[in-house]
C-alpha cells in the first residue's frame, strides 16, 4: 500500500472514523483503525461491532492494499503533522511497518493484516427514508436526553423512529419521561426502528447544520446512514417499543404558558438543595397567576415565584428538578406551554406555539 | 447579622474566597466559608490552614455579627441569584440559619458559628517588597510549572523568592530542571523566601495582567500579599533552598538560535510515541546547522529536522521530552537560545535576545 494525499482530508477521515474504535476491547483489532488504498481513494474504516463508520478521501494511489493501524497512535500523529505542508505521503512495508511522512516529519509504526477486520456488510435494505441533516439532529437532540443510560428494557436505552401518515417522529423514554419529536416525512409504507442510544449520540457529533439530506437505510438488523463526507452503519434494538401513543391521554384541566427560562432558572435554583445525594423533588404550586416553587430538604429551603398566564384550577405537584431542567434546556424555543390535570398524572410540555415536541413527565407521588 | 449588597459584589468576593476553603478536612469548619458583617463591609474568608484569602465587599450594614457557611452550597446559591437583580439581602437569625434573598428568589441554610473559624493573623513584617501585579504572575508562571509535585525535599515543592543586588529571582526545581525568571527590583537588604507550589499556582489564577502594585509582607512563617481585592496569607516552606546560582557552570561549547515554535512542534511530534508508559527521550543531534531529532520505542519511531543557527561543536544528547516541552511553551519568546556542552552536562535554553529567563534541563544519560 502506497498513497499520498492532503494533510486536512486525512486529518478530517481519521476524525470521523476512530469515533467507532473500540477504546477497549476483548478483540484487540477492533482498537485499530482499518486502513485500504483503492483506485483512487483511500477508505478509513472503525468498527466497534455496535457502530461502524467508513470515510473515505480522494488519494494518489501508488500500489493498492489495507492495513490496520493503532488507532490512538495514528490519529495523534496525524493531528502532529506539521501544519504548514499539506501533502502526506503514506506507505506500508512487506514487513508490516507504516511509514507516513510529511515535510521533515518521519513517523514509523507497525500495524497488523487487515485480513481479520470486520468490514461492514452492504445493507440489503427493505426500506428507507431520506431528512435533511438539520433536522435530524435536533430531533435526535431534542429525544436522547430522555432515555434511559441502562436498563432492564433494552428499548429504553434507544430512540424510536416512527414513520406513518406522512410524519416521522423520534421518542425518547427512560419509564419515568417521554420526549416525542415530529416532522412531516412523505413516505408511501409506515416504517418503525429503534437506533442505539450511543449511537445517537455519535450522530450528533457527526451530522452538521446544512440542509443536505441524510439517506437512511433499514434492514431487519441494521440502520445505514449515508451522511455527506461518511457511512454509518449501526445495529439496531431488538423488541417492540411502547405504545407511546396511548400515554398521558387524561384530560388537562390546567395550561399555563411561560418564558422557558424563566421557569428553567427558577427551578434550576430550587434543584440546588436536590441534588443527587439527597434526591429531594421540587414542589410547584401555582394559583391566581402565579407560580411558586419551593424545594425543602436537610440542607435547607428554597423558594421563588413568578407570574404566569394560567388557565384553569390551581394545582400543587412535585418533580424531580432534573426532568423538568432537561426538557426546558432542549426546548429550543422562548415560551413554553404546560397542561396539568391532577396531581399523580404526568404533565405536558409543549411549545407555546405548534406541536414540533411534546414531553411528558410523570410527578412525584408526595404522599 | 443583617446586610444588603450587590449582587455582582457578592458574586467576585465569595469566587476568590472559595479558593481558600478545604475540600476535605478533619476540620469540618475549614469546608466553611467565613462571613463577617463589619462597619459598611462584609468580609468573607477562605482558610485551609496552608492558605487564607481574605476579600472585603461594601455593603449596608444592619446589624453586625458573623457566621460560616457550607462553602459549596452558599456559593452555588449566589451563582444562581438571578441575574437581572442587583440587589441582595442576606440575614442570620438566632437559630443560625442564614436568609438570601434576591428578588422573588429566597434561600435559606443553617450555618455554623463563626468562633471555632481560624482567622489569619495580622502579619508581623520583617520585611516587604512591592510589585507589579502582571509581572509577578508571569515570574511565577514561568517558574512554577519546574517545581516536583512531591518529593521528600518540601523546597522542591515551592518556587524560591530571591532579592539581592537589586533584582528579584523567581526560581523553581524539581532536581531534574531549574528554571529562574528574573526582574529589576530596588530593595535595600537581601530577602529569601520560599513560597508553596499550592499557593503560587492559585496566585495565578487571582493575580491579574493590570500593572498595579501587590505588596508582599514577609515574616519567618508567613507571607501576606495584597491584591487589588483581596488579602492573600500563607505559610511559608520551611528550610534552604539548593544553591541555583551554582548549577551548570560548566563551559559551553556549542550554540544554537531557533525559533520557540519550531523546536517546539517538533520535540511534542517525537514525544507522541515516548508517552508516560514508555518514558523513553528523545534524542537531539545537532550537526551542520541542522537539529535532528529522533525517538524510538518499541512502538514506532519519529523522526524530524530543521535548520538553525548553529556556532561551536556538533553534539548528540537525549532529553525526558516533557522537560523540553514545558520550557518552550513557558518561555513567551519567538526566538530561543539552547547552549550545551557535553552530553551529560545541561542543556541552558534561554531567550534568543536578553536574560529575563533561564532554563537548566538535565540530559539523559544514554550508556
Amino acid at each position: 500500500m502506497k498513497f499520498s494525499c492532503r494533510r486536512t482530508d486525512l486529518l478530517d477521515a481519521v476524525n470521523i472514523s476512530e469515533r467507532a474504535v473500540a477504546s477497549k476491547s476483548t478483540m484487540v483489532i477492533l482498537e485499530g483503525l482499518f486502513i485500504e488504498a483503492k483506485d483512487n481513494e483511500v477508505r478509513f474504516l472503525g468498527n466497534n461491532l455496535e457502530l461502524c463508520i467508513d470515510c473515505s478521501i480522494p488519494a494518489k494511489i501508488e500500489s493498492k492494499g489495507s492495513c490496520v493501524v493503532k488507532a490512538n497512535i495514528f490519529s495523534d500523529a496525524v493531528k502532529k503533522l506539521p501544519s504548514h505542508i499539506d501533502e502526506v505521503f503514506i506507505e506500508v512495508n512487506e514487513s508490516n511497518v507504516i511509514f507516513i511522512s510529511c515535510g521533515n516529519a518521519k513517523f514509523n509504526f507497525s500495524t497488523t493484516s487487515a485480513d481479520e477486520f470486520p468490514r461492514p456488510q452492504e445493507i440489503n435494505a427493505i426500506d428507507e427514508i431520506s431528512i435533511k441533516e438539520y433536522i435530524l439532529k435536533n430531533m435526535i437532540r431534542q429525544t436522547v436526553y430522555a432515555i434511559a443510560q441502562n436498563d432492564t428494557k433494552p428499548y429504553l436505552t434507544g430512540i424510536l423512529f416512527d414513520v406513518k401518515n406522512g410524519e416521522l417522529s423520534v421518542v425518547g423514554c427512560d419509564g419515568y419521561r417521554l420526549a416525542i419529536r415530529k416532522e412531516a416525512l412523505e413516505h408511501a409504507s409506515s416504517l418503525k426502528f429503534i437506533m442505539q442510544g450511543k449511537t445517537a449520540r455519535e450522530l450528533l457529533s457527526l451530522l452538521g447544520e446544512t440542509d443536505l439530506e441524510v439517506n437512511i437505510k433499514i434492514n431487519e438488523k441494521q440502520a445505514q446512514l449515508t451522511l455527506k463526507n461518511c457511512t454509518v452503519t449501526t445495529r439496531l434494538v431488538d423488541g417492540e417499543y411502547l405504545n407511546y401513543e396511548g400515554v398521558a391521554k387524561h384530560e388537562n384541566t390546567l395550561y399555563i404558558v411561560t418564558e422557558t427560562k424563566e421557569i428553567a432558572d427558577s427551578v434550576d435554583r430550587a434543584a440546588l438543595i436536590a441534588n443527587e445525594a439527597v434526591k429531594a423533588h421540587v414542589l410547584l404550586k401555582i394559583e391566581d397567576g402565579q407560580v411558586n416553587i419551593n424545594c425543602e430538604t436537610v440542607l435547607g429551603q428554597v423558594k421563588d415565584k413568578f407570574e404566569v398566564n394560567m388557565q384553569g384550577d390551581p394545582i400543587e405537584i412535585a418533580f424531580n428538578p432534573r426532568y423538568l431542567l432537561e426538557a426546558f434546556k432542549n426546548a429550543d424555543c422562548k415560551e413554553i406551554k404546560l397542561s396539568f390535570s391532577t396531581a399523580l398524572n404526568p404533565v405536558i410540555i409543549q411549545p407555546a406555539e405548534g406541536d414540533s415536541f411534546r414531553y411528558i413527565v410523570l410527578p412525584v407521588r408526595l404522599h
